[in-house]
């Protein structure tokens, strides 16, 4: 469009607030709106409307959920005495689908990163404090990103919860299935060389 | 999410359907959104809405416009005796930005595709004609994708303009500005060499 009317401009400027998507990328969905069918177009802008008024957090877990409590936190098969503590909501699927963890988790929604101004009290940390106080919880797993924002929400997180009596463990690193060690960095080389495994 | 709630679902799906984006990236995106203020998702929701009930096809050349012409057509300066073709809106704004083109546009929105089933029927190809009869129109430069759906697309419309006695010009292949000869695939190299120019 030559004359980039306001319209246009405006969503190209949406979409590009969106992580990984750049100007250009951005100008190719704006473009694909426009050449929707109007129902398709009301349909997207709906379906975006609706995803943020129905879904909201879990009052356990903080993942969202349509209900009061999402289908993991709701379940009686799971095992309530261990909790996995991850930084997103898309963490825990991945988590489900491995289909060997059992337990529940815990959403902090954000990981504590002093350079981008966020500490603790912006992550639901205290919602996670207040599920170890009776006792039924045994175990807490970090599953943080094996990044340094990651590495420093576990650590901090650990020196909350071991004085509470419950065993903290985090993700094992080394090397990750598939991968040639020739391409490994030395740190996870390192990693994988002091948590090796008795055959 | 563990329980991918309908809405959740619905949003990935329709953010999938954008070309370029895979199911991770819609993921990644719907999760966004979740994370957004309920401000900031319903400014994207009525962006996408206004784009497309403000936004519709200029009367003469089919470009997007919020008004009943666009601004080049709308223009006294614009050279009106030359019609460049193109395929979308967005490759306007690439031709724009030479600030070497004062002639006026045309947008077919699309190209001839017998394998997608889309026929010069289904692209704005009357209208593109309607504009020729009078005369005024001079020059028509064919500047669809150097592709054979583009190459296509030209030779069919050089077909029916010819015999009007109108001049029909398509954009000079050969090699692209700044590139390497040791990586310029045959057919181009053999394009730069038949077309070359006087030193």
């Amino acid at each position: 469009m030559a004359n980039n009317a306001a319209p246009l401009e405006r969503l190209i400027e949406q979409f590009s607030r969106f992580p990984g998507i750049g100007r250009k990328g951005a100008t190719r969905m704006a473009y694909q709106v426009l050449g929707m069918s109007a129902a398709d177009a009301m349909e997207l802008a709906k379906a975006i409307e609706e995803a943020h008024t129905r879904l909201h957090r879990c009052r356990i877990c903080q993942d969202y959920t349509e209900g009061d409590l999402c289908r993991v936190c709701a379940s009686p098969k799971r095992d309530q005495s261990i909790i996995c503590v991850v930084e997103s909501p898309r963490d825990i699927s991945a988590f489900e689908r491995t289909r060997e963890y059992n337990g529940l988790y815990h959403v902090l929604h954000g990981l504590i990163s002093p350079m981008d101004g966020i500490g603790a009290e912006q992550l639901c940390v205290k919602e996670l404090l207040a599920r170890l106080g009776d006792g039924t919880v045994k175990e807490v797993i970090m599953a943080t990103n094996p990044t340094v924002e990651g590495e420093a929400t576990a650590m901090y997180l650990a020196k909350l919860i071991k004085p509470m009596g419950i065993r903290t463990t985090r993700l094992a690193y080394g090397l990750p299935v598939g991968s040639s060690l020739e391409y490994a960095d030395e740190t996870t080389l390192y990693r994988a060389l002091s948590g090796r495994d008795e055959l």
